[in-house]
């Protein structure tokens, strides 16, 4: 598969962006045409999960319809219509020996992507991989293992309709872990692989690969409201910050305060985040603060893991912070430099935050749920990239892409 | 270490261009004035190395005087002379929600450098990371460990004098692969390991790594010649490519010949490379044709494995294509995706040649030999990169960086 791949990938950098979106609609199209053996391939994975007695929101994520398929067919669509990177002129210039030098972005070859449950991602990832010219390796969850091979077989078949190389886009038919450390250890064929998953499965590919691998671990996101904020935009960032998805990477997991404001604006925010129904664990300054003044509100006694804990749910640690600097070294040490904010209506406050917190993406007087792909105008999302090497933060198409330098002489030698 | 790199590289990462430069400066003034007591340690490796017999290459790699002192030295003077990459703002953009994006250049933050015998490396990595705001730990190989340290020293000295966060350049002082072992494992502090050295060494640490590597492997360089050459041209780059300096990476190991120019170019060529001492290694046709136009040049016979090694010596292979399309795909095949060229008139081959060849670097009209960070006009150089992923050949200070998200918004919320 790996060696397959590594030619259809060679042939596919010569294709231009026109014959890939005709081969993407066909992709699309190939779905809906498809769409009673897929859904029968996905009934015998709901039938699985509902027999291995899995629960009803991972047996609801597995589900697919016709309404789903067709947002999967639409999702595809919308990719053909975003702009192609590849090809771009990055830099051109002529150094003293007279050589044109052209940075051009390329593609950059074979891509594995190995993820859990979820069968959209089988298209989802597809697609974005062949925008951008690269051959894919997908290797999907055994709980949707029968509708990610149907997937897979129906945009292979549409793609190939319209000219794509057959192993472009190709499923690993297994779901053991045997074959995670196969691609793992495929470094002559596999220039990267993107996990997507929980912790447990980056760790495992992080240990097991020999080729780059873009990791996108837990998001724990601060939202720090500075002495200077305005309260009233602080306390709606807040809000908004967890509980409006609490189940994301980019949710608040911790929220700080300056100590100046804390008499304010905790006993505030603590109403507001109960009537959201959002459990609060507090340090214990924060703690002492609303044992006064709302001594119905229920505060945890926060344990130094809170710090460091993704909830992923409607429970929030809270502290009281010092200084402005306090909160940065905070941030910096328990979080996991995803998404950060701060409200502040001071300039020169937010300017030392932006710059001091080590995160992929730090926010001045805005919503954490705005680290996303779409919300950037990407229009299109493979991931929010917790690593600082090639991709950081969220991910699209550049971000699928490498380059190289063209030199065009005259003859010069040195 | 790794903790106290992490911290200096938070403390750096404030630190203006200005700064870094009076630092830069410190150290070169501070290795000359500790000239004595770095030779003195360099004599120490060298009588080690020539009690354990190592050839006087080697030596010679190895030995300090005062005079190369003193160009490592000067080469930190040119570092801190050079534009400061980090806080650049690469792009800036307002998508829907009325946020303003602003994508930052940063440093990446903490850097491993792994590398063998010279002692100059000691300086060179570190000054290079230090100017764009990252934290070093370096490791050096055991025959210069004594002049490594005593560099290592002097650079911290003189760094420390104009407050330099005392751990921003550190220096491992074991050499034994534990060492490696706990670097590659130390992904909670390190951010990059950069190997610099044979591929032996690479490999230890890709099995290793749980961080990314960026890897500079072998270089089997091409230099194909067209049927449309100028074959005058075509002789100056094959020979400048192959002898002007044959032991480095960039040198060409492999000369592809158009089969319709072969009757006149390759009796010539081979007559140039044999008054250039260089051995000759041919396909059965060139062979073939060789021992009828000049049977005194001896061609041995290429074996498969021929084809895939770098010699870094006076030794070439040399192989006669049908195509434009073979010479590409010989490239693809047995090349490292390091530096290929094609010599030829016809822009139309030229481009088929520059989009198809997967390199790094790809050469129209010109010698292999400029694929160099310094040709470049970089004015540095780190390694050429055989990766895809974030550096891809030459590297210099940009591709020391990495980069952030600033978000400024007005209370924006989803």
């Amino acid at each position: 598969m790996g060696a397959h791949a590594l030619t259809a990938s060679r042939e596919l950098a010569t294709f231009d962006s026109e014959h890939k979106n005709r081969i993407l609609l066909a992709m699309a199209d190939q779905l809906i045409a498809d769409e009673d053996s897929i859904l029968e391939s996905n009934a015998k994975d709901i039938s699985a999960a509902e027999e291995n007695g899995l629960n009803a929101a991972m047996i609801d994520r597995l589900r697919l319809d016709p309404v789903r398929l067709a947002g999967i067919a639409g999702g595809i669509r919308q990719v053909a219509d975003l702009h192609d990177p590849v090809g771009e002129i990055l830099e051109e210039w002529t150094p003293s020996n007279g050589i044109k030098i052209r940075k051009k972005r390329t593609p950059i070859g074979v891509i594995g992507i190995i993820y859990e449950s979820r069968p959209n991602v089988t298209s989802d990832a597809a697609v974005l991989c062949f925008k951008t010219g690269n051959a894919v390796i997908l290797r999907g969850g055994s709980e949707a293992i029968h509708s990610n091979c149907a997937i897979a077989q129906s945009l292979q078949t549409g793609g190939v309709s319209e000219g794509m190389p057959e192993h472009a886009v190709q499923l690993i038919p297994f779901t053991d872990r045997e074959s995670v450390k196969h691609m793992a250890e495929m470094d002559q064929y596999l220039d990267l692989i993107i996990p997507r998953g929980g912790t447990g499965l980056i760790e495992t590919v992080v240990s097991l690969a020999r080729m780059p691998v873009i990791k996108h671990y837990d998001g724990i996101c601060h939202v720090y409201i500075d002495s200077e904020a305005d309260l009233e935009m602080a306390e709606a960032i807040a809000i908004n910050s967890k509980v409006q998805k609490p189940s994301v990477c980019n949710a608040m997991e911790t929220l700080l305060i300056h100590q100046d404001i804390a008499d304010k604006f905790a006993p505030s925010i603590a109403n507001s985040l109960r009537e959201n129904n959002v459990q609060l664990i507090g340090c214990e300054a924060f703690k002492n603060l609303i044992s006064k003044t709302d001594p119905d509100i229920e505060v945890k006694a926060a344990t130094e893991e809170d710090w460091s804990t993704e909830y992923l749910d409607l429970i929030l640690s809270i502290k009281i912070v010092e200084s402005l600097e306090d909160s940065i070294t905070h941030i910096n040490e328990y979080g996991s430099q995803h998404s950060d904010a701060i409200v502040t209506n001071s300039e020169a406050n937010a300017e030392i935050f932006l710059n001091e917190v080590d995160s992929a993406a730090v926010f001045w007087n805005c919503s954490t749920r705005f680290s996303d792909g779409e919300e950037f105008g990407f229009g299109a999302e493979i991931g929010i990239s917790t690593d600082k090497l090639h991709a950081r933060g969220p991910m699209a198409l550049k971000e699928l892409t490498s380059y190289k330098y063209l030199l065009l002489g005259k003859g010069q030698i040195r």
